[in-house]
């Protein structure tokens, strides 16, 4: 079974390459970016100025391949890959959450951009307290990590003996 | 440009069908639901039982088409698609996160499922505190929502008629 989608847009970043960018979102020092809707699903972009935050659902189109275990950048110990964000993955969707700062026409800018420029844009979701934010959770891996001082991008997902 | 995707598992809860699915995971009355893995990727969960709580993306496979405004079940108020969390998208994606009960070999369970019986899964990811939550959000057409009485799915998108 093979289900086909079509970029609705494009994120323009100043990362040229994956090695570099940021991990995600909340480790950017890059100040904004901006996604490019593409014009026949402009309309759609109606009352998402009222939202603070939003979902974006994008495609790693520099990933090649997927390995089920790799180390990710905030730890130094092999992880199932499910249980990262790593984005060698058998289907290569990121996902971040990201500040949306104004709305342009077909024009997002948004604040501390964490993919590579060109990015392929599937979905844009508002973010709601009330279905996205949940408290009281463990975090696994992530809240004893030993290496969080890595907060971009390597080369280590560009190859596939990654996961070394 | 195509971007082909394979699912690696399948959701299996107790909708038959998209009407009366709740509307997220948060409105739902269900108490768990099963998410198996395709043995292939099995080894990809390695690490996710330390997690309380995950994000699955998968495809809106009952979805047909899609409208650029819509109603969303929420509201009495017609909007653009992307400030919706509707079905009917360009790129049928849906987006849960949900509390993590269990991993055994293949099978996850999960709480409070909000998908129909057989939804294809895309990927799961962890769901992590620094990532993906925000605070001092603000959720645009939500906040007022006329509507909000109506947490489980109607009709509306089982047409293409659904933007009236």
């Amino acid at each position: 079974m093979k289900i086909a989608f079509s970029p609705i847009g494009v994120i323009h970043t100043p990362y040229g390459s994956p090695e570099g960018v940021p991990v995600q979102p909340v480790f950017s020092e890059e100040k904004t970016a901006t996604v490019e809707v593409f014009e026949e699903f402009r309309e759609g972009l109606k009352d998402l100025d009222g939202f603070s935050h939003i979902i974006l659902i994008y495609c790693f189109h520099k990933s090649d391949g997927y390995a089920l275990r790799c180390r990710p950048f905030l730890d130094t110990v092999e992880r199932g890959l499910f249980a990262t964000r790593a984005p060698r993955r058998p289907n290569p969707v990121g996902l971040s959450v990201v500040e949306l700062i104004s709305v342009d026409s077909g024009t997002l800018t948004i604040a501390a951009p964490d993919m590579v420029d060109g990015t392929p844009l599937l979905d844009i979701k508002p973010y709601i307290k009330d279905f996205d934010v949940r408290t009281n959770m463990r975090s696994g891996w992530y809240e004893q990590a030993a290496n969080k001082k890595q907060t971009v991008a390597d080369k280590r997902f560009l190859t596939d003996t990654n996961a070394d």
